[in-house]
């Protein structure tokens, strides 16, 4: 571990706390990082479930006002897992008072509010990350490689799914502490911001800015209890919403997400369909990464299925040993890696701020397209 | 095999022709039809193409001109495998002389053509089919009959995909006999008609009438060489089409079919999520279905791999063993064991040249909404 | 179709006739074969079976004595579609009446029943084939064409299962037209014989002979009601059979059958490991083939699923186009297309009698191994 | 995270000791355990190894004398993470100390070096653990609860394998830090005590007893260089190990195991078949469970793909949420879960040092019976 320390300040301690809390605790353990994070401080509004979090992480502080933690001179990086609606009043006040910042995705609810939050951290000129985990699943990572050697040649296609179905029980609450993804007020959009946003992310990374949308969303269900005041309230939110695309590199995409495809906990899938090889992958299976090579000889051609496990494939040499796969949390380690290291080169890591931005258009174009029947440009 | 005999009258002799004459030679075998196909007499403009045919499949006589065939007392049954362009003059003629019609899919290139091919087998009371063969894979007819029972419950999803890479390579001309999919004049459209219209007749067969449409179509290469000419000429078909769309039952619809994936020789997928259960199906394994049922007991819940070759499970109680599957080649036999059941008990088997209209219809609508770029109501 | 005509007299109407007469039904109708199949004589004990399975499948005559059939000037191939006890005395009569002689596998009860077999068409020089049909599935053909060219380099393992589950009621019975299989003196033995009698057949053409053998067999219901005769009576053949084996080549083998792997109806299938390269296939999919090769680049390594489809695929030019699969039955056509050619060439296809033989021997170690409890020599 | 800590001293420092100290840095991170592991003393021969796992891991203490950390007082378990051949000594000094004793697994290289371990540690009455961790993958723990529930019905047949690739290449030396797995002296034995050993393991605890076996082993590379002294020598290690069995409940075991199946890095897989279900699953792709119950409705049977990671699924609670993975190292996590609990209530977690004997002897049998070529019983 390295002797340069780095103090966390984690402000929200509900499922993406617990991530960011796992990456930064087992990170060095890992990986030859330049800094060895501390879990210095957690904050949450209720303090006896910061304690717990505290207790459960080792964090050493707990603090029910974030803006103490801010505030706070030994803090070096105050890591966002709020709902949507406070990434950008914590980001900004990080920025101003210079600590470097990561925010849980999608970097805002909109665009207008996200811009002001880049505005911030680029002029305090502090470190910042967007946390799009899934870039660095290997398989993933893989992937990109394939995609950056050239080995797809034009791209024709893009496709992507990303299909849940935890809510089609119209039981289940809108707002508070675990539904907050169903309050508009909170998440700024359901499925779009959510889910679409990590379709987004790695899609502009893969394959280049998108340039216009058409789209359609639905909401299933119209209303649902709040889980906080127990009253029945219109849904705001997107249940579904699917989008067909040009990218500025010529090809199509066609993305697709929801809450309701019955049988599929979180698949997220992307394919890419270029002039020479195809690759698709899926979240169900992400430590497997499918390849299809034209160049291969023609009577055993086939899609590869590449079981993404050996040393010499992306982050792979620091885990066990060929066949024994790592899973979803792994890839926070991952990206916390590429943030630490990104911090101690002066080469920032991707996404930043300024690139989550990029994603967060794309959404507000595709639920503009929807709200109109227009095709919106980006 | 019935002593009543079906003379067939074979207009065309390309792929489809070969398809169809196999179903015609081979479904008494298999099946207790109520007639007996016959292959009377094949037809094709060039005479010594048709009589090479004839001599492989064992057809009585060989003909060129189409008007003598369908002029001939003795055939029964005039089944049209054609390029589209050629589909209306060919089945209305037929339809006058009262004799019974079968169209290759799509019935014709637009609805307008298509219309009055509807009006003349009505008017003659003829008894008429389109080839949409797909209905007829066991397994998919499988997923009918789960459609049917209702276990699927309400409806919130439907995608389908038909995926092909055959025409990447850009010397691959338009036109003539192998080709003439990818001339506009002949085929009316590209992966529209051709493969979204199965895709489109399954799921209006499936889950109902299409409400409205957009859509995105794409010409990769802009220019090909014409196999008759050797002329180069702009190419006039979507190469890839991919649209979105409501169903009349609330669900969203998404569509996408190309022959730019490469990879993916004839990948025609379908997936519907209901508020029960889900299902999907894809042509490269074609003798299984996936069915998704949420109400199997929670912790074993899980999505079911069905093998469709047991005796119980539509058509295949007449073919081998449970365990050994039948191929493509097998759902027109399937489909022409309903054909002949429907013209002897008056009930007549689907699609008919109405419910194939239909499929012209959407396939315009969609057409239309990637010209325009606006939403095209059906 | 070829004007030389083969005339076949089928001696047995039961499933595997029905696999044989489609068959030669349809081989003209995709291969250029020399000879032209006519199905002359059905003929089964039972005469009116045999008018039924006539009457289905055109064959011209009736017969219920092979005797007259065998006898018959007109008839140029005898095919014996029999239980296992009746195969020697109608091959070897065929063989002296000068017949071709195409035998159901396995060819006989045992090696030594089968040895006169082999002397009598050598004695006599007709033709002479058993029905060992995988061998003809396109994907097993393309793990042929693997082997033979190299690609595995030395060979370290061979595997192969055949799972089945439809034995496991107690109530199925034993001896019968449907159930002989399940009677020891007609069918010989149980798995042994109907179904490892297929892997090994494979194992010998792709691997080479076997050298030894240790075996373990069950017989997990003891009685069982004869279908004939109403009686109870134990049962002789084993349900399931399982060895270990070492191929002159030096690899190892493992084997295993059963009609008692609930959830599998005819689970076929083999895998090969070599230095460089791996393949496997199973019946279930039967139209891929899995193949690894390590000559691959590292990080994109991978099985691939070779989609059995391709023109340039065995036997599938003849077929449909790329994406589009056959099923079982299409086997036996590509078998008899291959016996056709055999018989024209003078290059007999294989596997003939005294191929078959070797496979005959090979089923006689493992059961004398399983009942003696030591390694057995072939 | 509980006040009590449990002061860890850890033998060894290279691949299990990372996963083991992986395992105890996180358990309590995700579980509610009655202790709280404390990663004190790391020891090594190489005392700079040690420093260097140490400064990784956050070990307090360096020691390079395995006797001083059993010896000193402030280490409540002694966890061995050596070579087979070193469990012993190690295992039995620490019993007679008083420590709790976690071995890696095999026990020892034989049974009989395996007795006096048990007997130490039952003696001391100190807790004792194999760590034969694919007990606790969340599938292969779901597995075992399905079994229990008796769903399977009566078992038919067992079937496992472990396959890898990795020595195939002849210059792959023998002992030393990263290759004594090949050296016999170390070892024990190749395949059969390293990964035969897990497959045992997990069929008894799965499966009941096994009562008597035949096997067949191979060594393909006859010599290999020593990795420390650089001297070509003989392999003792057995390459490749399969054998057959009978388990006393009846049901027929077919065993494999090699380190030479081209493609297959660790494919860990096993199969039951039951008179009413059956199960399967792969180490390849651990977090899913395949399972078939003939009770579903016949026409919609399938083998259920059970993506396990629900939070009503074995550990899955704990994680993360449903549709998102977790990989091998968390099974180390579960185990140590499952052993400390074992301590706090005096009920210890399986498999013990008596458990694990149970192994060293099938496997010691099966060595005979290849060595033989006789049935040997265990």
């Amino acid at each position: 571990m390295s002797d340069k320390k780095l103090n966390v300040g984690m402000i929200g301690c509900g499922f993406m706390a617990k991530t960011h809390s796992n990456a930064y605790s087992n990170v060095a353990h890992f990986f030859d990082v330049p800094f060895t994070p501390v879990l210095k401080t957690v904050c949450d509004l209720n303090a006896e479930r910061a304690a717990a979090f505290a207790a459960k992480w080792g964090y050493e502080n707990v603090e029910s006002d974030w803006r103490k933690v801010v505030a706070d001179p030994a803090i070096d990086l105050i890591d966002i897992c709020l709902p949507n609606n406070l990434h950008a009043e914590v980001a900004i006040a990080a920025a101003e008072a210079g600590k470097a910042v990561v925010s849980e995705k999608p970097l805002a609810r909109t665009a207008a509010e996200a811009e002001p939050m880049v505005a911030a951290v680029e002029k305090a000129g502090v470190p910042n990350f967007v946390s799009f985990n899934y870039r660095r699943i290997p398989a993933v990572a893989l992937a990109k490689q394939i995609i950056d050697s050239g080995k797809l040649g034009k791209i024709f296609h893009y496709r992507a799914n990303f299909l849940q179905d935890w809510t089609i029980n119209a039981n289940v609450p809108q707002g508070g502490k675990d539904t907050w993804r169903l309050n508009v007020k909170e998440a700024g959009s359901g499925v779009t911001g959510d889910l679409l946003a990590h379709c987004i992310d790695l899609a502009i990374w893969q394959n280049g800015p998108v340039k216009d949308v058409t789209a359609l969303t639905e909401t299933f269900v119209k209303e649902r209890k709040n889980a906080v005041t127990g009253v029945m309230e219109p849904v705001g939110i997107d249940d579904a919403c699917t989008f067909l695309c040009r990218f500025a590199n010529g090809s199509l995409g066609n993305f697709e997400s929801t809450r309701y495809a019955r049988g599929h906990k979180a698949l997220f899938t992307f394919e890419i369909n270029g002039e020479h090889a195809s690759i698709r992958w899926d979240l169900h299976d992400l430590h497997r990464l499918q390849f299809f090579d034209h160049g291969d000889e023609g009577t055993v051609r086939g899609w590869r299925s590449i079981h993404v496990s050996d040393g010499d494939q992306p982050y792979m040499g620091k885990w066990w040993v060929p066949g024994l796969a790592i899973g979803y949390g792994e890839s926070f380690i991952h990206q916390f890696k590429e943030f630490l290291e990104g911090m101690a080169c002066g080469k920032p890591a991707a996404p930043t701020f300024r690139d989550a931005l990029e994603t967060n258009r794309v959404c507000d174009a595709v639920l503009a397209s929807a709200a109109s029947g227009q095709w919106v440009t980006v």
